[in-house]
């Protein structure tokens, strides 16, 4: 059984969950935190099944040495892919990002209409939709690739008429009352929240997987007594498989923080 | 030595390079035409040197498997890192793209400043630096990564009010006098060719490098006497290793053609 002192365990395949990460710091600010993203290797959307799966289990394993009591796949890919996988093979909990946001919708829609979007690869595997419909049969599903906002958030480019330009461009369908709830399936969303509530209009409530998640990490810590019971604040420690010049600044970003130190680590065969 | 009435195989990671089939096409019409894009492995650009040379030999051999009489390495990424082993292993004549590139924007500057726009991972590489540099020494090179010039060309907003506020805020630096040629250094940006142009000013040359690889293949054949002597429009058949639904949008809208037959094919691990 982990220590409640023990650290939480984050990764993705890039930088996106550390929204996740700064999602966490909000809610549970005494826990300490440890973040791999495996830029390296990103996107794993593209990838075959069987390689984000053994990708995922190298990711898992390199917090475990890290001694985390809890694993947070901030990933839709491995979410979607590999959560299986990773609960047979590992004793500690281990939370995904659809689940959570899906859960989130279903309670929060009246007219079982919700939005989703995200990358392509996110989108077109239909992950969102599965498990709304597993949690509400009957359900109308709306999703629709964003692919631009990704680069826009990388470019920092947030409160930007650009990017207002293409949100209302991508985001018409989901006024209400097409919809009344949208889900931001992507982790680099939640910088573009904003922008993205301007558009759809205030009929339309926004599901942010950052924050979803970290309330369900919340619950799970709680209902199993391994919340961090210290009154001082948490430490953070980032891990990165690839550490290009724009990994910083968009780090920096994301988790609005300046001094922002982050550790190069080689996994698996990078 | 291979017969002239074999095809000249094209490879990318993408379908990126179909912008060099398309000048080629125009150039040397009847010619045949493979094409392979490699796009369960994109990007290289992210990845290790002796990964992207393993890919590159693999996408050749397959290439070869079909008879091809020439090889274009249509991938920045693959050209910066990939000619030397290719020409090494292979017999046929093999053309990247970064130096016809380099040589052609030598030949058009006046000042010896010259821009170069691309990926981040082709700017940051700094491939095209060094070509004009070997060429030019003394020439001034000012590189830009415009990483949101990919997704609006797969998004098709090619004449669009967005994209061009976009180019104009990435391409305020080159306009004239800073650079008098600037260098669209990535095989999807060819689509932004009237937006570029019109946001630079007439005062800046653009060196297009889909129709300067066309100029140097066109070069190349006549010299080694492999130019197709036939007077019928030559055919093309093209090749991904994995094909989302968007392969086949974006590969019409950047051939210009409806009736667009691709084929999967499995190289390698994938």
């Amino acid at each position: 059984m982990p220590e409640r002192s023990a650290p939480v365990g984050v990764f993705d395949s890039g930088v996106g969950g550390l929204s996740v990460i700064k999602a966490l710091v909000e809610r549970l600010p005494h826990e300490d935190y440890i973040y791999l993203g495996d830029t390296a290797r990103l996107p794993y959307g593209t990838k075959a099944k069987s390689t984000i799966v053994r990708f995922s289990i190298e990711n898992a394993e390199f917090l475990l040495s890290k001694g985390v009591k809890l694993i947070v796949v901030a990933c839709n890919s491995a979410s979607a892919t590999a959560l299986d996988a990773l609960r047979a093979r590992f004793d500690v909990p281990i939370v995904g990002v659809i689940r959570p946001g899906a859960e989130a919708a279903v309670q929060a829609t009246t007219s079982g209409s919700i939005g989703v979007i995200g990358t392509e690869a996110t989108i077109n595997s239909g992950c969102y939709e599965q498990e709304i419909l597993r949690l509400r049969p009957g359900a109308h599903v709306l999703g629709k690739p964003c692919p631009l906002f990704v680069p826009l958030v990388e470019e920092g480019w947030l409160d930007d008429p650009i990017t207002r330009q293409v949100a209302e461009r991508y985001l018409s369908a989901f006024r209400a009352p097409r919809v009344d709830v949208l889900i931001l399936g992507c982790t680099h969303y939640p910088l573009l929240a904003g922008v993205i509530a301007d558009v759809v209009g205030p009929q339309t409530a926004i599901v942010d997987s950052a924050s979803t998640v970290a309330a369900a990490v919340e619950g799970l810590l709680l209902r199993m007594s391994l919340a961090n019971d210290t009154n001082s604040p948490g430490t953070h420690r980032f891990y990165v498989t690839d550490l290009p010049a724009k990994v910083k600044r968009i780090g920096r970003m994301f988790l609005g923080i300046d001094d922002l130190s982050i550790e190069l680590v080689r996994l698996g065969s990078n």
